[in-house]
């Protein structure tokens, strides 16, 4: 595709991930990528492709995923959002659309992301947040929790709570920030980095949630970051508690529009 | 069944109505009464009929419906809620079960329901909210629907706000509450009353939003009301914004239990 001819248009995404494939397109599975994929490839008149700010697994929601994509035809930005939003399933929407600034990349300018991990933490579940949280019936020890937290914050080799399946040379990282707080029934995790290593937050949440029902100390994070193995990690925690809830591109990137009500209808 | 015998229990019931037709037991469907008899006769042994506090129609969800049945059998009631739960769809949750006060009916000895209806009132849909919310994309006017709520409030003939198939004589109701906040992107309305008729709480959300757009003026309720005709009050707005919020027995019944965690898992 000639560049001198095509313009490239930012997306901003929410999704329902239970009915997804997670995010990346793959042969034969609805996946939240080939969704919009699709319907803009109709809209536009030709083959598009999108570039997301990174995958996110099966069972995985999306509150602000961000991705950008190239295109010859001279539609609209808000009538692109119209019309994915009329096209697509239920479960995916367009909040935003906007003309990309000059060489603006999804994927490689993104300088941080935040990931929600939500946990139901009473005895009985829950039939409306089933789908949103991972039922842990008994009563976590947030100050444990908080205290392994504040150990696993900053920069670190965190190749223990990476899928050892496909992982990378280089697994450290910087975590700016992981919080974990009690709202009403529910403990609450986020997470803020520059790049999550594939499984990382579910698998910071798994032993985070070990911690806090007194199967393992909060010390021994220490050790299970310096072991660099999978094994030690324990649990992966279930996809559907997690949520990407936003990607900041700093100057690069102004917010989105704030997705506020019209004064007409459109 | 000889009363002497029996033991009456009561249930604590949160649904997701998404893939329910309605509360009430009907032929062929799947609702959420037959759902819970199929697992309690299966549990208890013998036929069991359950008598929630009032029906919800398909689509409408509850955070807190109470229903009480009569059984023969000596089962705990943590043992019935735990059953239950294994038993049923994820969209349905028992979230308490206890032995009812004498002569308890979930139906009569209602003192007040409250519901609350969500809009989601912003330009873009939303894909993890469309299933609990009206989507209304112009600006909703608070104060004229405030101004129109003031005037729905206290006792009235809500015969206007009553779906005609199978209305009853008597179609006076005492509403109350009537309330409406914006809460971030939403406007959420709440209702409060001894007793509701079909239809009601979803036709006076119908009328507010008509209010709220600009297209009839808040007094107007007035003639609505005065009118008792089911054609006077707009639109019956879609069933996927209500939800049962919970009913209050008075000193009939105490509060459900906290459903806080448990020490132990069980």
């Amino acid at each position: 595709m000639n560049a001198e001819n095509t313009r490239c248009l930012v997306l901003w995404i929410e999704y329902e991930g239970t009915n997804f494939h997670g995010w990346q397109t793959q042969p034969g599975q609805r996946t939240v990528q080939s969704e919009i994929e699709d319907a803009l490839t109709k809209m536009c008149g030709e083959p598009v492709r999108i570039i997301g700010s990174g995958r996110t697994d099966a069972g995985v929601h999306a509150w602000g995923q961000v991705a950008h994509f190239h295109t010859r035809s001279r539609i609209e930005p808000y009538k692109v959002r119209i019309g994915l939003n009329t096209m697509m399933g239920r479960d995916v929407s367009i909040f935003d659309c906007r003309e990309a600034p000059g060489g603006f990349h999804a994927q490689f300018d993104a300088v941080r992301k935040t990931y929600r991990y939500r946990i139901l933490n009473r005895r009985s579940p829950s039939a409306i947040r089933q789908p949103y949280t991972w039922h842990v019936r008994k009563r976590l020890d947030l100050e444990a929790m908080r205290k392994a937290a504040d150990i696993l914050e900053g920069e670190h080799d965190f190749a223990s709570f990476c899928r050892e399946k496909g992982r990378p040379e280089d697994t450290v990282r910087r975590l700016e920030r992981l919080s974990v707080e009690r709202a009403s029934d529910e403990v609450v995790i986020e997470a803020t980095a520059e790049g999550f290593l594939r499984h990382m937050v579910r698998n910071l949440a798994g032993v985070l949630v070990e911690v806090g029902r007194g199967e393992r100390e909060a010390d021994s994070v220490r050790e299970v970051l310096a072991g660099r193995s999978r094994t030690l990690a324990g649990v992966n925690a279930p996809p559907q508690g997690l949520a990407l809830v936003g990607v900041d591109y700093g100057e690069k990137l102004p917010p989105e529009a704030a997705p506020g009500p019209e004064e007409t209808d459109a």
